[in-house]
Formats: structure tokens, sequence, C-alpha cells
């Protein structure tokens, strides 16, 4: 790139894979990247951009010349561009759409009336379908007559005389089967008709629970209207899962390492405020104490221990309930056995770590009323680190609110409280 | 199953998927579940044991009747049967592996001789392969005639003489090109080749990178062994996720909800151990000022909120470069950059933040150099928890140690030291 030489360039990339070319993209400067766009439109790949991270995206596609842009977007399938232009500024959309054929327009169009994140924008409209009645000689002459399957299809989907579907034919049962098999007896057993308008979380839970590898998708009146297949679900749970762990610390979860340094702050900032203002409750507890403090230092150096070790339990039993919620392992049914485990849990370590932090803190200081303290409170504050930790993910959850993005500050702003009050209040009663 | 009325109890079961009767299982209390059993064991299906928790599959094949058993098993494919018996005690693997037909159990236990977590394991052996100078035709005319087909296949793989595959061709492919076509002009652009000790995460990888529906394993002469389906790989994702997750908050990722109690304690012990460590560490620099502590409580009070916003700031950082690090967006290229800009979020929010507590502790104390103080301690913390949370991954990666597993003990104890650190130490110096 540094040389300008455009053919050289071409000869380097042509071997590679349109996302090994995005993530390229994404681990250069600004520069260097405008440089590599300019000398690259030749022959610019429109999947290059499905693969970009979407920060960047906007960044490439204002770089890119209108007619290359046209020409890149126009070799995508049509749930691809829906994925590309669905987080697109207006004008930038409409760039897009414009530089596309009439029919895939009118697709790409139909799926952005679909609301966002359902199963309506992940599907593709073009689906293999046969009658129920129809026998394997009859469905493998109609394949072999068609001139527009799509690129992938694993299954035949069997449909009633109102196109709803009925059950899938996988392709092998099709070819190893002789000619007057009805395609009725060789429907796979696994068969979930997905709404339209399920939200895609749920299909990629559906995916993987039943391990599906395509699935029909239904409008309001049970008619068939597309397909989703395994690497759509596979992208979501991939983007779900990408959420969850980022959310989990408190980090925006549009964030990338493309961001801008201001934009990063600002999606961290959040949490941190949040953290803020939970650090100065704390401290306002605190100083209720602070005459206790006076009378023995003591206190105010032992008090973050109990403090970080029941953050550090709480956030364990945060992890465990919000993961356990979110693949659907933890219902009505098991929640107040997994509550009392939970707590059966946390009192075992409190008992094991306030016998440690005993012995610590009494070699270290002397005073055996301390030493007693110390544990109590370290026992008291495991226990409802773990009550905590499991308690809020779950009215969270019920209140429907993502337990991932919201549980962190609430459980460990319980336990910074409660783990300063026990401490400072028992010795503030029994030592002062 | 509490009246113990079996054929209803059929009727209730008949409809559900294998997942969900194992999920039912796991929900339930071990009386229960041992009742259930009992009551199903007239078809206990096989596909129940391959998606019960691993912990609770021993438990399960232990309750079963060998003859229900060995029947359950006897339907299973044979990756299924690997992936069922590779955790399992010796014993309870040598029952299952008796149960098996003796081609079944030759198979089970040529993948076992592969490494855990290897391309070897996940593979199975069921190729539909075809020579590459075959046309459609003969491809078409060989798959009607197989009585052997696997259940589900994707692609035909093309082989050279000496068996080393050179192209996939899709079946949609197939059907829709006429019989004189030859299939090398039909195969996929992509086309990845997995050896058969390739690590799973690594294939998994390579899956939702290139979008791949199944690929082939090879042996280490470039044979064709095998290939991996796109469901195994997204078994490999979900897991991996699961891992991290749960790895990130300190929980040891063989966990579930149906361990014991004092497994689960166990399993949390090592990280809070380790914790306790280091809280013991800061409670150390904490003493080294406790004249100034006693001088003046109001560090007391306000020495937690530096220490809890850097480890906040810090987890930020951290879970950002691990997760950069587990995508491979985070390479040896830009780890500069993204370095620099981590440092430069740390002081955009630190000088946020520091003014943010540096007007509370003023209004609060009504001591103006105390608010000064705090202030630059909050950007000094900030920082470093911004190059804390970068660096400790950067080099854990570096030395071959999982960044997901051990950051976070280090991340948080950088933080605390140094948050205290520069609180106390700044206070001393500037103030008495």
């Amino acid at each position: 790139v540094d040389t300008g030489d455009r053919d050289r360039l071409e000869e380097l990339m042509a071997p590679l894979h349109a996302a090994d070319i995005a993530d390229l993209l994404e681990q250069m400067n600004t520069h260097d990247r405008a440089e590599l766009i300019r000398l690259h439109d030749r022959d610019f790949d429109g999947e290059i951009l499905s693969e970009l991270d979407e920060t960047l995206r906007e960044e490439v596609i204002a770089m890119l010349h209108p007619a290359v842009l046209a020409e890149a977007v126009r070799d995508l399938e049509s749930d691809d561009v829906v994925d590309l232009v669905e987080d697109l500024e207006e004008p930038q959309q409409e760039a897009i759409l414009d530089a596309l054929e009439d029919a895939d327009r009118v697709a790409v169009e139909r799926a952005l009336a679909y609301p966002e994140n359902s199963a309506g924008r992940l599907m593709q409209r073009e689906v293999v379908m046969a009658p129920e009645d129809w026998t394997v000689g009859q469905a493998i002459d109609f394949l072999r007559a068609a001139d527009d399957l799509p690129e992938q299809f694993y299954h035949v989907v069997l449909v009633d005389p109102r196109m709803h579907p009925v059950g899938n034919v996988t392709l092998g049962r099709l070819m190893s089967h002789r000619r007057e098999v009805p395609l009725s007896e060789l429907t796979e057993d696994v068969f979930e008709v997905i709404p339209v308008t399920r939200d895609e979380e749920d299909v990629a839970y559906a995916f993987n629970q039943y391990h599906l590898i395509s699935a029909p998708v239904v409008d309001d009146d049970g008619r068939l209207v597309g397909v989703i297949t395994i690497d759509d679900a596979m992208a979501v749970l991939d983007d779900e899962h990408e959420e969850d762990i980022l959310r989990m610390a408190g980090v925006s979860d549009e964030s990338s390492l493309s961001d801008t340094i201001f934009a990063a702050a600002r999606g961290r900032a959040t949490w941190l405020s949040v953290n803020l203002l939970t650090a100065i409750l704390a401290a306002f507890v605190i100083n209720l104490f602070s005459e206790e403090i006076e009378a023995m230092v003591a206190l105010a150096v032992l008090m973050p221990i109990v403090a970080s070790m029941g953050g550090n339990a709480g956030t364990q039993t945060m992890t465990v309930t919000v993961r356990a919620l979110a693949t659907r392992d933890l219902t009505a049914q098991n929640a107040l056995r997994v509550m009392r485990r939970e707590i059966s849990v946390g009192a075992v370590n409190g008992v094991l770590f306030g016998v440690l932090i005993a012995l610590v803190a009494g070699f270290w200081f002397g005073v055996p009323m301390l030493a007693a303290v110390i544990c109590v409170a370290m026992m008291l504050t495991q226990v409802t680190a773990a009550l905590g930790g499991f308690a809020i993910p779950m009215l969270l959850d019920r209140a429907g609110i993502d337990p991932a993005l919201a549980s962190g500050p609430f459980v460990t702003s319980v336990t910074d409280v409660v783990g300063f009050f026990t401490f400072l209040g028992l010795a503030g009663w029994v030592l002062l």
C-alpha cells in the first residue's frame, strides 16, 4: 500500500477471503485504510462491507466511489444487503437501495419493514418448496428443471395447498430414496416453524437447542414467507454472546476497536457513573462509622477486604445466574432450589474465608475480638452476596430488563454497603 | 411422575425433543429424576444422554438398566457417542463401548485416539466424496445408487487419486446443473481443509469467519479422513462462549446448576483465594498510611471510591482486550494503536470523573486540598487501570495462558494497590 503499487496489491489480496480483507481494514489506521480502498476499488467485493464492523462500514462506504459501491452491492444476496443497510444513515441507505435492481430493492425494502432483530430481517425469501403429496421423483425432476435455485439450501419444505409448511425433507434423504417414495414419508422428526416476528435471539436458541440446519418462516396467517439457515443463526449467537460479555463488564455493547476515543469513553462512562454513585453510597456508610475508625485505624485497613470478597462472590453468583437465564436452564420451576444452593455455596465459602481472614487479622493486629468481628462480617457478606447475586438478575429479568446489562452495579453496590456496614457496625458494637 | 402413571407420562413426553427432556431432567431434584427415568426406560432415547449436562450424565447413566443403556446408545451417530463417552469414567465408558456394534466401536475408539478438543474428536467419519474428474451426471447416479448416505450432508467432497480433498460441491449446485457439467467447475470459492489435530476452537473460528457449512478433515499426509459440519462448530462456539464468560467471572468453567453445593463452592474458591491475597496486599498498602488516616478519617471514607472506579475501568478495558484477542481483532500489528487508544480513553474518563469526585468531596468535607488530591488520584488510577487492563491480558496471552481465566485478579489487584497508594500517598504528602 505504501508504494502505491496497484498490481502487486491485487496479487497479494486475490487469495484473501472477504472476511480477512475486512479484518485487515479494521486493523489499519485511517490513512492506510483510505489508501488501500483507493487502490483496491477495481474489483471491490460487496462481501467485504458485510464483514466490516458497523462503525467502520459507514466510513468505508463514504470512501467508495458511487459506481464501485453500486457494483459491489449488486452481487450480494438480498439478506446480506438487509444486514448491510439496516444500521446505515438515511442517505447512505438510499444510495445503496438505488443501486439495486428493482426486484432486489423490493425484497430489501420488504425485509426492512419487519421489526429490527426479528426473524423477518434474518430470513432469505428464496425457498425451495414442494406440495406435500409429491414423490421423490417429482421433486427431483422439479429441482433439475428449476433454473433459479438458491446458492445454498438444505431442505425441500413441504407445504399444504394453503402454503402452510408441514415438513422438511433433506436433500440427502431425497437423493437416497427411490423415485416412487412420497416425500411425506421422508420428513425430519424435528421441525420448527418460526413466526416472522420472533426475536432473533429466540431463533438462535431454537437452532442451538434442536440442532436445526434450516427452518421455515411463516407470516401471521401461517403461510411460508422465507427460510432461516444455520449460518445466520450462528452469526446471531456470536453477536448475542459478544453483547452479553461486554454488557456484563459495563462496556457499551456497540463498542468496537475502531471507535474513536470519545465514542469509546462515552460508551464506558455510563457504567462508571453508576459505579460512582454506588461508591459514594458506600462512602456514606463508612462515614457513619468515622468515630470507630478514628479509634481503631485497623478497621480502615481491613474493611476493603470484606467488601472486595463480597463483590467477587456476588459477581460469581450473578454470572452463573445471568448465564442460566440466558440458556434457559433457570426457570420458575427450579428457581427456589437454585437459590437455596447459591446461598449454601455462599455459606460454605463464607465460613472458609471468614476463618482464614480471622487468622490473618488476628496475627496481624493481635486483637482477638477484631478477628471475631471480621470473621462474622465475612460470613454475612458472602451469604448476602450470594442472595443478591441471585435475586437481582432474577428480578430484573422478571421486570423485562436484560439482567446482563444492569445487574453488575446493583450487585456490587449491595455487597459494598453490606460489607462495610456489617464489619464497621459489628466493630463499633463489640469493640468500642 | 408423582402418581407413577407410566402411560400418562409417555403420552406427555412423546412430543418432546430429546434436548427438552434433558432440560427437564436437569431442572428436577434427584428423587423425581430417578423416578422419571425408572418410568421412562421403555424407550429411552440415546440423544437425551447427549443433551444432558456432563455432571448429570454420569448420574443418569448409572441409573439406567444396562439393557436400556445399550439400546439407547446403539441409535446414536458415532460422533455423538464420542462426545458422550469422552468425559465418562473408565467403567461407564467400557459399558457403552461394549454395547456398540463392532464397526461403530472401532470408529469411536479411533476418534478417542485423537487428542481431546481436536478436530478428530469433532468430525464424523462418513464422507460423501467423488473423484475430481466426475461430471454432475456421474455424481447423481452414484448418490442415487448408494445405500448408506449419512443422514445429513451438504457437500460432495472432490478428491484427487491420492485422496486429497480438492474442492466442495454443494448439493444445491449439483441439482441445478446439467448432467455433462464437470464437478470441478461447480466447486465453492471458499474451501477450507482442516487438519485432524487442529484445536476445536480454531475450527469454530474458521466456520464463523468464512461462513462454512461443512469442511473436510485431513490426516498428516493430507488424506481425507472425515468431515466437520456447522452444527458441531456451533456447539463448540457455544461452549467456548460459556467457558469465557464463566472464566472471566472466576467461576470454574465446568460448573453447572446441577453441581453439588461443595463442588460449586470449590469451583469458586480458587478465585476467591486469589482475591483474598490481593485484598490483603491492598490492605498492607493502606496500613502504610495508618497515621494519615488517623489524622484525617475522611481519607478512609473516600479511598474505596478511587479503588472501585479503578477496578471498574480496568475490568472494562480488560474485557474489551480479552474479547478482541478471542475474536482475533487484536494482533501484533494494531496492538500499539489499541493501547494508545485505551490509555486515551482512560485519560478522558479520568479527567471527567476526577472533576466530578473532586466536587463531591469538596462540598462534603469542605477541604479544597482534599478535593484536589482525590481528583489527581482518580486520574492516575483511571490511566493505570486502562494500561493494566490492556497489558495484563496481552502478556498472559503471549505467555500462552488463557487471558479470560487469569486477567481479572491481576487487574483488580493493580487498580486497588495503585488507587489506595496514589490517593493516600498524595494526601500524606500534600495535606499533612
